[in-house]
């Protein structure tokens, strides 16, 4: 893609400057230098000491003078102090106890398609565990010749794959079903979040266990954690050998919190189904209906109705900056940034409007676009003070396009909890601050 | 890539099996269940209380029937206990401060590409530093019409990009020069890591600035801490775009040891040139022959010459599992994996050898395989119980072939201390313990 040259600095080049040099064009450069200095390291001076009055005097900052810290090997590295304030935050009131509850992943601070595993957004059920994975067992059976049960070592010799996907919630944006003005970002769409994971192809342990692939249509997933969170998996998605049994997050084991040292990974589908502390697979041939399937993550309609397995997370986008409570400080150039996603394959598209829906420029997708995985997107703005409606709309290799608001809610009315997917909406304040708004 | 299906679970499908159910064949589900449970749950009921003399009584651990931990959000997410000896470790008695030292990274437990930042390897010149990032200034003069001194919240607001790219120490694998027996491939390989790196092309600065382009033909960078390291980055690279002054890392600030607030991202050129606490870009016409490019890292010849400026590392891998301080428990299937980069771009293939060299077998490369970014490989392998010599050598996408240790001395000698990519060699004894052994 991008050409290096054949040699870092080449010999003869060095020996070219060098020549040039004794022309006498290096005094020239000094004194540019001298000049630039005189401006620039004044600059310098007022950020290491601000408050003194005469920017001309040079007082580096302790960093340039002093010896720093020792190299950590007491323990894993931390974030800068001075990013205390990035981090998953609980929605107050949104549940009643904090062991069944959500903390939201800071979208609105990060970059790029991964999300580090210390800010990787929560959903317990019951509360989360520390596993001794010298303890844990995986459970197959069901419609297989023989019933098996795995210890983690024996998981981790199997061949294994690593795959880059993102993991939604099926309610993640469910306050903005109603009118609710959910103040940033990291509450409306945080329950989002993107790793590499590493894993045995869920086939791969079903084919050690005799498993019959001609009556086995469905895989109940369950968890060994207090809630029992028990899902069914169709084998359409399991035999592509998508779906994994990973044990392996961003490089690491998996975070005690995102289902250590087991979970199952169901690209495209809803968090839910991503059954952590994963204890046991059963391969059937009917879906399980359980409770989490029949009573929660159903989508009431206008009729009344509930719809059931829907559990693909269709095509969506958010713009992550400029977003709910950010301020921009002043007119002028800003870089548009945000985050696209298909629960059915690669993002294809993605258009902005900073009119609220009437104009849109499509955005620069960041390499690599990978299937089911967050794509980051950016465009270039030029602010001019004046209120503006910030909006993303997605399109996926399938033709899908992110629906507006309005557009989905004449299908599904405004009684669900899940799988909203509209367009969000920004607006930008005179006063340079963001709110989010109901863009209809 | 992979086909979903048009809906998770279609609507006829459910039909279907649940006629299925009316005429019986459900019963028939639930003997089998039956018959499975029984031995399975034994299997789990052993391991949940170890000692237990009778295997038919189930008890359900802990954390099957109690409430867990809650949600957590007054503070960053930490690795599980139980991974506590994965860590970043310094190598007695390398260094003889712990401010100007290196931490290896801990290449044996890590998965996939992606190098969790808690665990990316460090190497200081003077210790590292939390830098504030509202006081932090970055200059760019020289060569340019009007010198600049850009705040963390300027650089912020330009157009940036994100890429996936490995990061590796000019000294990384410098022990095996010698015929050192180093332990590990953390203590071998660990001065590598890779991330996803988030930030400006140094390029827009320098037109931000309006560089001369045509005479400007080096950019020095230079570090804000005490070591004030410099280093001569040459503007053919920088003119490409991807030489970046990056803040980001796999998704959140870049963290102190890494240079926080601000590094440049020199892809496929060795990790001193990365310079970390960036505070200047200086552009010249003429590379600057800095103490760390005259007296360090260049390479000692056997004539007694030094080569100077071979920066780019070029390309290389190494099997991490099984590598040496691991026992293989038993004879068996294993999955051999490891990693394999180029600093001249794309890895185009890697081939292990399970016998000292003599036979060789193409692994499977993972997806996505990135320019300058490391590579998964993986291969299948049973183990028959007797010692084997286990190597990989990877190919690039210019022809390149990783050399043999004894290839690389042939032309470099034994006495360089940099720059050292020969294939690394993994004996397995028959007690399934392996060491390092050089193969000549």
């Amino acid at each position: 893609m991008i050409k290096a040259p054949e040699n870092f600095i080449d010999t003869a080049g060095v020996r070219q400057v060098f020549a040039e040099a004794r022309e006498g064009r290096r005094d020239f450069i000094r004194s540019a230098f001298a000049a630039a200095a005189g401006v620039a390291t004044a600059g310098m001076a007022r950020a290491a000491t601000p408050g003194d009055g005469d920017p001309a005097i040079l007082e580096l900052p302790e960093h340039s003078r002093g010896l720093g810290q020792p190299v950590v090997t007491d323990g894993y590295g931390k974030p800068s102090k001075w990013e205390a304030n990035v981090q998953r935050r609980q929605s107050p009131g949104l549940t009643q106890t904090r062991q069944a509850s959500v903390s939201f992943a800071p979208l609105q601070s990060l970059f790029g398609i991964v999300t580090p595993s210390g800010l990787h957004f929560e959903r317990h059920h019951q509360g989360w565990w520390d596993i001794d994975p010298s303890r844990h067992r995986l459970m197959v059976n069901g419609l297989v010749k023989t019933p098996r049960v795995f210890t983690m070592d024996e998981i981790m010799r199997l061949p294994s794959v690593s795959r880059f996907h993102f993991i939604e919630c099926g309610a993640n944006t469910g306050m903005e079903w109603g009118n609710v003005a959910v103040p940033t970002c990291q509450y409306t769409h945080g329950m989002l979040s993107c790793s590499e994971f590493t894993g045995v192809p869920l086939i791969t342990l079903l084919e050690l266990a005799g498993a019959d692939l001609n009556k086995g249509r469905f895989v109940l997933a369950e968890g060994a954690d207090g809630s029992s969170m028990t899902r069914t998996i169709p084998m359409s998605l399991v035999r592509s050998g998508e779906v994994l049994v990973a044990y392996g997050q961003n490089g690491e084991m998996l975070r005690p919190e995102n289902g250590y040292p087991l979970r199952l990974v169901v690209p495209g589908v809803q968090g839910v189904s991503w059954v952590k502390y994963l204890r046991r697979l059963e391969l059937g041939d009917q879906p399980w209906g359980t409770k989490d399937e029949a009573v929660h993550y159903v989508d009431l309609l206008p009729d009344g109705t509930h719809r059931q397995y829907t559990s693909i997370q269709e095509c969506k986008s958010v713009v992550t900056t400029p977003s709910g409570g950010q301020v921009l400080l002043d007119k002028g150039f800003y870089s548009i940034s945000g985050l696209a996603w298909s629960g059915r394959g690669k993002v294809k598209r993605v258009d902005v409007s900073v009119d609220g829906g009437r104009n849109w420029r499509t955005a620069r997708l960041q390499d690599p676009v990978m299937s089911k995985c967050l794509t980051r997107f950016n465009i270039d703005w030029v602010w001019d003070g004046k209120p503006a409606i910030i909006q993303s709309r997605a399109m996926d290799d399938t033709g899908y396009v992110q629906p507006s608001l309005r557009q989905l809610r004449e299908v599904r009315g405004t009684r669900s909890i899940y799988h909203n997917n509209a367009v969000q909406s920004w607006l930008v304040q005179e006063s340079g601050e963001v709110k989010n708004v109901q863009v209809s």
